[in-house]
């Protein structure tokens, strides 16, 4: 199992074999057994497995064609109307369409997220997940037909893999872990933990590629860009008013 | 592995044995393969094994016991200070101030989190994630002395169990699943998922406790109550804007 973690790569080649009805249902039982909030479960897991259909979705996601080159593309998203349709039904008076249930919504749909990432690792498939959900959260939930109350917060591409990429590197395990207390990092630290990462090959190629003087600036510059962070935050939290997560 | 996930129990009793540190840093190292956006792993684990810093987040979680009995207190957190700084110091001007990165470096901090609870249990470990992290978020962040740019998310007490709860229920499948897009619900299909469980002994039990008529009205008037849930919301949201989530 500890194999299965460390060894994850994302996939972004897949064969068209389809994913066999028995495995993804069990991977999907999989999923549903994360820790969730009182039990109560508040995501859903759309599945869509018509290619017409991701078709539609392909523009959503910026046209990256594992959306519909992958058998199964899974939209996950934070459910407070199931519940809460569930409460009307009891003379029960809901108070999920807040800031509060939001995040705790999505803490549930990411942890079901990846029971299901691990649990199709473990069976031999390859997964990627999509960080374009966010950027067009309003139209994937239009296509999908989410109700108030639903909203996307990441995609997974699922399917037999078609390439053998090497393992991503990462920062050192100090970067990210801090004991007791978060121990802020000095200057020197900083550059310490970058430092593997900026003298790579990889990077020396991508600086060539895009005549910059250093990493950070192609994440800056080129990859996620101020003004279209601010248009995507904007447009998401527009996208959490309308689906009701805002009364407050 | 699939048997992993599939037996996961949340566990609140646990032996006082600590977690040896060799064990500790290989489930942190699976955590950190966890997928994440652009690899720029957008969180940070502070992990609480000293006793009276445990015993000073207590109140925080509202005096839940095992805190302080689970030997290992891993606080979650979204965290955009540390690549922020390595930007600066590549004068790189870094936009991850707004809630598009709120969100993204939540999903990045709750998928390394489920690995690493995926990765507890599988070495014999028992885990509770903890939901009073973002109803007292502002207090955690002060005594883990949180820089700006860095807000908790959730909490995994972690440790040897103490105890063998059974598994818990869970919905039909079919609750959480939708095949191609999103099939509302009807009330009768809402009734139906439900049946099994507000037909159980547990259910019955808690509406003899509670004087209640129906298992709803237990989350919407005892567990979750509106006026509590707009009280986090607003705080957790203040906290937010003070963490620097929302120039936008």
């Amino acid at each position: 199992m500890k194999n299965t973690l460390l060894k994850h790569r994302s996939i972004r080649k897949f064969r068209s074999t389809p994913i066999p009805e028995e495995t993804l249902r069990e991977l999907l039982e999989a999923a549903t057994r994360a820790s969730t909030c009182g039990n109560m479960q508040l995501y859903s897991l759309v599945v869509t497995r018509d290619e017409a259909l991701r078709r539609q979705l392909l523009p959503c996601h910026f046209g990256q064609q594992m959306v519909v080159e992958a058998p199964c593309l899974v939209t996950v998203c934070a459910d407070v109307h199931r519940f809460s349709m569930w409460c009307r039904q009891r003379d029960a008076e809901p108070a999920y369409d807040n800031f509060a249930w939001f995040v705790t919504a999505a803490i549930d749909a990411l942890l079901a997220a990846q029971n299901l990432a691990v649990a199709a690792e473990d069976e031999g498939l390859g997964i990627c997940f999509l960080g374009t959900t966010l950027y067009t959260a309003g139209e994937i939930a239009r296509v999908l037909e989410l109700p108030k109350g639903v909203i996307p917060l990441t995609a997974i591409a699922m399917g037999y893999p078609d390439e053998k990429p090497a393992l991503t590197d990462r920062l050192p395990l100090e970067a990210v872990v801090h004991y007791e207390k978060y121990n802020d990092y000095t200057a020197a630290e900083i550059d310490e933990l970058w430092a593997e990462r900026e003298e790579s090959e990889l990077t020396k190629r991508l600086l060539a590629e895009n005549g910059l003087p250093n990493l950070a600036r192609i994440f800056t510059e080129r990859r996620y860009v101020r003004e279209d962070n601010l248009a995507i935050s904007r447009s998401y939290f527009a996208l959490l008013r309308e689906c009701g997560f805002f009364n407050q």
